[in-house]
């Protein structure tokens, strides 16, 4: 079809049928086909595969095999679905583990770098990083007390990353360089390989973010040299909420850094008991307290979708939808004040394209409400459009839009008050 | 009944007859009555209400709620369940909040006290400690880098706490004193009151693990004076495997502690997304990254159980068992070469009772496999009886009693080989 009926909703329907990983929305619970659902970079949706086993590990695993669940698979939980992550991330099996949150994880790996480049005081990292994130940052050296100091690197436009000011900012004072691979408000992605490149030129380590990008794009982090990463499993691995984070560190700094937070998860020998910590071998010994299975464990489903379909293929569909997105706000909704608020540049964006309006949080209200979409907010004027090339259709895409510029053209936003929503 | 029937089956009928609590057993899912559980000190066993709300959360809140399931109940449920876990702890609604696993949640309360002690170089623990807190009391002392040390005291038996030893060295130069109130192995009970004065005394801080002892016992942190505590909600809490763990700070110091793991979660105006972090009011400011909501949601439900059978009759009712389980091994066991290695003080012992034996590997291994008991083991030689008294059943001990004895009697251990189980 040309270009003149991109707006056509009909041209949405031609992209669902020649999709092919269209039949992976059919493994997903949707019990309200007319509920547009964009915010999968929040929240990824429920696997079915999940559903069964939600129920199997707690009727079955605990309530009926209790204690002895953990031989049966809970205490190789966090290396098996690790080595799953592993391959979406382009790590070595033994090289990803599943722990904590990813604030705890990137506390314990920052503090594990710091040390491992004594007499190098300097943070770099940029201000288009998760702000959780910073405040890690900030927590740790305050802890450490030794002097270290964080410099948070300024975008010029709140969109594109700093890349250039980051590679200056690298010099012998740099002991880590640490940024988000996508970016959460605008879905900037960064050049992880020639960055990472950057920071061991300077000496100093580098630890990606990937809560943004894993499971959305391909990520090869062995490629890319990286040293040390963390991420998220409820976006859009669909792990569920608040589901536990991973954990990354390169084989062979494995043995040299020093978890932190040293508990017996951690410890080699788990039933020794002996009241001196040992740590275990490999990316196990960043392991701390009992993990929460049944969190950990719903993990694994939404990872084995996101391998059946494969990355190329889920990326190649995300950069149509966000392309298609794009086209579509140029259309319908730049002429009503909308800002396109994600790069231009398909490779440098993740799988999210961020909307900028005025009234964007009354707009974002009235979309919840009123008109069945489910985006997110990020303060002060952004409108986020996840997509999620698992189960977010072409249909799903040009619905949003429609009804997005019915909120401004309808001016049905007026009826909403402009308090900040709570949604992550 | 008389003394003498006490080895009599018919006597623990009747006890059973006679237990007010004994209903409650219908609470919980037991799906092979045949199976002896007395391993609920490790993982309690699952509730009927927790089955029908684990299908509910994954079900309706996450997979038709979607990100909605954060402003219904999610984000408040850290605050909402550590308020009730404060009932059974004598603490007040906001002083108790669930985050994290019980050593994350260890290591940020000790750093935070170490930082409120500067000048006192010593942290004052003893070696019947939960060996994992001892790990992360390692691990804080070599992150901070400020020269603590570390006196873990010895007990004199492996059985009874050195609460002497511990007061003697409670001087100027400590910072802390940490203890599990109830220690995992001999099930001794600390006198929490006496010794949390004593470190007052001293000037030190008192932080309490209560993982063995919380939804067993009646605790009053309020009348005992304790600065800290932290516990773990999968033993006789029945909040599942793994379920994440709740922390105590008093009151009037929480705006005066600092978190070392400063994350969004903790952070004041959650979705502020400013660059400087700024602690919440009050207990939150204890909270890191996103909490993981299937694991912790699943505590709710076993918590209003204690809550509704109360931990004085709990409390009774367990002192009745457990008295009842030392009269029979005394009666049964003792000749075939077991000790007793819980203290004989009622007052002075948890809700566990341990018994040791040379042979205890192999006769924990031929009681699982074999004859339908599911104790756990520790090493060199203890084997613990977990009584959970909202579930266990007088006949429950009885059975394993005569079980236990058939083992070493009919010589079935030998079949087992001398090679460590691994369970919790």
């Amino acid at each position: 079809m040309p270009d003149q009926n991109l707006t056509d909703p009909a041209y949405a329907g031609h992209l669902d049928t020649r999709d092919p990983l269209a039949h992976f929305r059919d493994r997903f619970v949707i019990d309200d086909p007319d509920l547009i659902y964009l915010d999968g970079n929040s929240l990824g949706r429920l696997p079915k595969a999940t559903l069964a086993l939600a129920d199997d590990l707690v009727r079955r695993q605990w309530g009926a095999g209790l204690i002895r669940g953990w031989n049966d698979g809970w205490f190789t939980a966090p290396e098996r679905i690790g080595a799953k992550i592993a391959r979406l991330i382009g790590a070595r099996p033994d090289e990803v583990i599943v722990a904590d949150s990813t604030s705890v994880n990137l506390f314990k790996l920052v503090a594990a770098a710091l040390r491992a480049r004594p007499g190098r005081p300097r943070i770099v990292t940029d201000d288009l990083n998760f702000p959780s994130d910073i405040y890690v940052l900030q927590g740790a050296i305050d802890l450490l007390d030794k002097g270290h100091g964080l410099d948070i690197v300024n975008s010029a436009d709140g969109i594109h990353g700093p890349e250039e000011a980051l590679r200056a900012g690298l010099d012998e004072q740099a002991a880590l360089l640490t940024l988000s691979h996508t970016a959460f408000k605008s879905g900037y992605t960064y050049d992880m390989g020639g960055l990472t490149a950057a920071a061991h030129a300077a000496g100093a380590l580098a630890l990606w973010d990937l809560s943004h990008s894993v499971g959305a794009l391909p990520i090869d982090l062995t490629a890319a040299g990286v040293d040390l990463a963390i991420g998220c499993a409820y976006k859009y691995l669909n792990g569920g909420p608040g589901a536990p984070a991973f954990l990354y560190v390169r084989r062979d700094l494995q043995e040299s850094l020093a978890n932190p937070i040293t508990g017996w998860m951690g410890q080699q020998g788990l039933f020794d008991f002996g009241l001196d910590y040992q740590p275990a071998a490999g990316a196990r010994r960043f392991l701390t307290g009992t993990p929460p299975i049944v969190s950990l464990a719903l993990i694994e489903p939404g990872v084995d979708l996101l391998l059946e379909a494969g990355l190329d293929n889920l990326r190649a569909k995300s950069e149509a939808q966000s392309a298609y997105a794009i086209g579509l706000w140029e259309a319908m909704l730049a002429p009503l004040g909308f800002t396109l608020n994600s790069p231009r540049e398909p490779h440098r964006r993740g799988s999210h394209v961020s909307l900028g309006h005025a009234e964007g949080l009354r707009i974002d209200l009235a979309l919840i409400d009123a008109l069945k979409v489910l985006p997110d907010f990020r303060a002060p004027d952004t409108i986020r459009l996840g997509i999620a090339p698992l189960y977010t259709s072409f249909r799903d895409i040009h619905t949003a839009m429609t009804r997005l510029r019915a909120v401004v053209a309808e001016r049905l936003y007026e009826r909403y008050p402009a308090t900040a929503p709570v949604v992550t």
